[in-house]
């Protein structure tokens, strides 16, 4: 059985409080938060407390907090020789504790969205062997998808993220909006949106690049651009217009 | 039983021409396909046409051709009192048939990956009530998800799709090459990518826009510009920050 306490109250701390209370490898001992209020939703079910020293002794502190709060906690934690492993994915390895690790769960989370944390990968790195076994042990009691990625990785991952996600639901958005504007239920663009995604999952996004843009449909691009009012939804076109046909070279 | 002829030989053609065999309701009687190396794939199972005026009389015809030949194939077909029904989202409803139709499928095809039509959206339009009663029982007898569009919202409905499929198809891309230069399995990314998609078809998009830009972190963004190498990827981050604090009135 693995001890674990998790700091943190927010999207991925409750997350990973539910994966971690339905693991039988794991004994979930506390959750920290500064503010009483947010731990109201853990209170019945596991030990809470929102002051650092009323921690108690565990294997694995899971520090799931904002990034510029972690190297704080990581200094005043007093239980220096359990794991302490931060769960971002843009901040190094500390160097700070004596047992530093990375959790990184992979995911977009929202509170009232239940996820099944089987499918979500999740990038351990830790200062030595001993550490990254632990937390590959834990890792595996809630996800087979389990990876070993360093700093330099994650720092990437991490923007490729932002492209793959935070973008890409910006482009929904615009399409929501475009739809919107029309009267035209977004709904009929649902299947369209999954489906593209299930195929990035099957094949090379780079393969199966479709539309207008790469093969070099010229009356579509200048009905599009006519017809985008926004500005801004007129830049991006372009844009992106610009970058596929360099991608493959297409003919300008 | 509906009779219907496909025109045309390419992804939307054959899909198309899959829904419709399994079909209770049709009754496929021809493919016609310019270039007859194209309809060998349909040979054994349904008769196969390379000439506008072989073509028997059914009630439907289904234009599963390029938007160019579109107009150039409906002027030369025969048979004048068929339903012409053509596929494309960017082209308006035909006025030089008698009996004038969309039979739009919403949705990405490849000819290797098998889709199922239940899940497809199928945007009708049509001349007159008659004609698009018989075009929505055709359409019902492949899926449920019928909508009645016009050529007007169609327009806006083929703008959207580009944004949200083939530009967040390119921004997929983009995220594989990150992955790639530094030695990460883009795999990672599959359930983040999934999960993005799905969260779309149960909430407004605008309501669940995460990442760096929207909470205005100033310093993820800095670092993630500073490690993108390629200026056209610079250019695509900067623009869509800058749409995201837009939308939300992020301070800048």
């Amino acid at each position: 059985m693995i001890t674990v306490s998790i700091l943190g109250s927010g999207n991925v701390a409750t997350h990973l409080y539910r994966a971690f209370a339905e693991s039988t490898e794991v004994q979930l001992v506390q959750i920290y938060g500064r503010n009483p209020t947010n731990l109201l939703a853990f209170k019945d079910k596991v030990s809470t407390c929102s002051r650092l020293e009323d921690l108690k002794k565990v294997d694995i502190f899971i520090l799931a907090v904002k990034d510029d709060a972690v190297e704080e906690i990581i200094q005043k934690l007093k239980h220096r020789d359990a794991i302490i492993a931060h769960t971002s994915g843009s901040i190094p390895l500390s160097q700070s504790a004596k047992k530093n690790g990375v959790f990184y769960p992979l995911q977009t989370f929202s509170k009232d969205t239940p996820v099944d944390f089987k499918h979500i990968p999740l990038c351990l790195e830790a200062s030595d062997k001993e550490i990254y076994t632990l937390l590959e042990k834990l890792a595996l009691s809630i996800s087979p998808k389990v990876f070993s990625i360093s700093s330099e990785q994650r720092k990437s991952l991490h923007l490729s993220a932002v492209f793959v996600c935070n973008f890409v639901n910006h482009l929904y958005h615009i399409g929501e909006s475009l739809c919107e504007k029309n009267e035209v239920p977004f709904e009929i663009l649902h299947a369209l949106i999954l489906e593209t995604a299930r195929k990035a999952s099957l094949h090379s996004p780079k393969a199966v690049q479709t539309g207008p843009a790469v093969r070099n449909d010229q009356k579509s691009i200048a009905t599009h651009l006519e017809r985008l009012t926004d500005e801004k939804y007129k830049e991006i076109y372009t844009l992106l217009t610009q970058s596929i046909q360099a991608t493959y070279g297409t003919k300008l």
